[in-house]
């Protein structure tokens, strides 16, 4: 199972992302919000017990001075995904991104591009894919699927000129 | 009691700035060494009692993606003062200066400049001397000091010309 | 008592978080519009006669070369939280912030994040708190209301999935 | 296995951090130079590849316009973890950084911060530990080992005041 | 001829700069979608293959971690020009233009300003004018009619006064 | 006569530059330490008086949250000319560049670039030539000899290849 | 005389300021569009013909890749004051602003803030004022004007209390 | 002939490169020291009758407010290809990047990595190759030999393993 959680109510719209590819992938997640600034010991407790609680991927989206990916990694030795979201306090997205990448030495949080749930979603896909031959196919079949998209673009806009 | 801690020992020689001043000050500090990251725990309970143990502001100094001052700051209502720590593993401070910036609505972070633990102290003092007029009279004479030091710097330059 | 002050009645519609959140506290605060740029004798008689007149903490709005904040707090030795406004002839807010936060060593402002003047209002309570027991208790208080906002967000969030 | 590729051997002593996690956990890596932009075809070959080679986590590290992570995660379903190297011709790691984070959709990379090559293997581990139990009980110690230095620094902290 | 090849079709609407400044010039252009992230293998193909088919100039638009350009230009020794595009997945722009800028040495990409894709055109025109006459001498027209046009825009703004 | 100011002696080596070329063009100049943080009221009294001091040009160099040529130019209606100093406690001359350069409508300041102080100087001749013919005059040799180094570097250059 | 010219006629609306607040001074200007790019001749020959033709102060509003202030401050030894112009082909205006700001030892440019061609008009008249009485009054009396409008807008805004 | 050129002869270690390569695809070039802010009808003469000197394609490299590449290419319709050069009065090189790349529409400069000399050479060797048969070939062996020194670091790199 993968733990989705995120600061706010309001960063749903951009966490859906992640939520809909594991939907597409048939893989089980489980949704929270949990706060690093407003909830800090439910978040430790969260991130404490995650594996026990059957999660094996963690993906953690905030905003601003987002310190709620790389809290919850430094309580937890699964692999936390960090999402950077461009909410309407953020600096352009610099600070989202910059408080989750940089993390110190001895507790990474793998960073994906500012919004990008989806990809978090797919990244934690490739996760379970390193031990689950089954999501590894559906993954192929998915990069395929890209590659048909493009080759449909390509000819549409050929046929165009 | 001013309680002033920071992340790693490394972050000590820059935090040094804040010890002297309140030392100067004659005002008691706490100095200790507590990770956001790597003892998630220790940091709740060191925010949480800190009020109890008569602590009355925390300085709290952290470099890269630097969330010990935002995270003291969720788990009490003691004003925390943040010095964003230009590090090894920071990108020019920016990353720093965001990281303790940037807290969302709720939650704030009194942010001084790069490295400026000095004024860290001098915060933490003024904010005494807001119920302490010992305190606050030691800060008028310290700005008395900083006018005489320009007057001197002001004739030295003059005399050269 | 708690001075609230901005260049330009413009900056108003931001500030206004800051006066909110004092009067949800009961505090008094008194507003006024004090241009370090355009009134800078009336800015120094401001800041030098703050804490006769009462004020405990001030609070300065400012945005683009924002000099605001960091004026008022080289005439005074009261805590001064300044705010960085994104108003329209700013690059981004990064004018704004970098003006208010690169203070030199002597004479330090509380930066709270960009258009943050709630936060503001709060660290200012925080002050006060560290002196009067009944601002500290409802700042606990305080806590404990987001802490049940976001239990509430987690119950809708999860009802949803 | 774990993947750590680059493109330059010049990269090597920042990716060393990788190699020496790896061995300190005594997980199998294989080490290689790939250069997105001097052999492209090499690089889908080793990506194309990889997981049939019995790699299951590649670690890429690049400076400047860093292709070499993204263009390796276009050609395999294995997570593919980014380095950001800040070598002579990057502007202060900048390009690195958002040439390797800004992926589109549908091919993440998980990006780790600036010359964090050693974050790099720990996030490996953690992958590898979402399916070794031996991996996740030995980074439960890594962690704990964390606690401990800092415990060890915080004595030393106070002692000296 | 020249290629121009964008990484998405929604590139389009930005593209069209060069396709019209070509077509205004009556020089020959081939346009499609080739992704380096999504077809590797095609694009590697386009760009080894491009010099057969009777491209002379490769124009190259991307967005985000945007390394179309820089891949293609790995792949041929014929000059690739590549236009950072805004697209809605970057930061601003900062992260296209230098993930096609920032190219390590031995694989030059001539980058033009941000969405200017019409400039891409008129520099594979001057490209193609170093051994073609006639399109020198084009161009030669097209600058008098840029001074025209600032002639008619002075006498204008002259007029209103 | 052309004021010269900064905020502490520390900058004297880098406003050196202005000093230098007024002394070359024979234009008598008053050089002083005045801090906008540490005296501000001699800053204002030095501003306001400055004009009936026999002053036509100001010339103030600051760095970090740099208001002293934002404050000077608020209280006298000479021109004022700031050099943003990439002081030690600068990050890169960012902060020091947009404190001076984003004045508020109705009180601007001529900001030159990061350090370029001989510039402030060449700056304050050039508005002094407005109205003196004989500065006017040595500004047009001076442009001349500017054209003479170039042509011996271009002739130096030359001659190596 | 006042020479304001601009690259385009597009930047006219922005320019509008410094026209407006000349004629409030009732100070002569002539506008015009001369651009470095695409009438390089023309600009040199203004610039060269400045003085001569009775201008005392040019101003030059230019935005992206802005060379137009800096070309002109090359051709004269007129005060060349520099507008950077937040046009729609410039990245947030950073391009506009440094093209103008960071010219080289010997060749100034009076950079004013983003769009602030008001500014630019004050500050040429702060230029005239050096030497022309009658402006220095006017000046003086803007400025009591400016403190006007604040005693109102304080009046304002405390009256809503 | 390629017609290198730079503002001063202290960019001259920078663009060392561009001289290099070409010697070594032994490809004629003329290097000169141009500078568009003390020389400007020198700029506008050499590039005027560069074409008609022999001149196919213009390298020009400059610092700061880098102006040089933009006005040579707005004086002729030949490649112009801009190096940033990262020199003492440079913000790390963003400035002659913003100054160089973002050139409005009808006047493109062929912009590079900061300092890449080398790759503005081979750029321009492109150009040629675009006619020229034989460059072609050479920059197709070059290519190779690109490949075979990553090998050659691949061997080495696994040997140490």
């Amino acid at each position: 199972m993968i733990g989705i959680i995120m600061g706010s109510s309001s960063d749903l719209k951009v966490m859906q992302g992640a939520i809909d590819i594991l939907e597409e992938f048939q893989i089980k997640c489980e949704v929270d919000v949990v706060s690093a600034h407003r909830t800090p010991q439910k978040m430790i407790d969260y991130a404490e017990n995650a594996r026990a609680n059957g999660i094996k991927v963690i993906i953690a989206g905030a905003g601003g001075a987002a310190h709620l990916p790389g809290m919850v990694a430094s309580c937890t030795s699964l692999p936390v995904i960090g999402v950077p979201v461009k909410s309407s306090n953020s600096i352009d997205g610099w600070d989202s991104i910059l408080s989750i990448l940089q993390m110190p030495n001895g507790v990474p949080v793998a960073t994906v591009a500012l919004n990008a749930s989806q990809n978090a979603g797919l990244l934690a896909l490739q996760i379970l894919g390193t031990s689950d031959m089954e999501v590894a196919k559906k993954l192929d079949d998915y990069k395929e699927n890209l590659k048909e998209k493009v080759a449909k673009m390509s000819h549409d806009v050929r046929a165009k000129q």
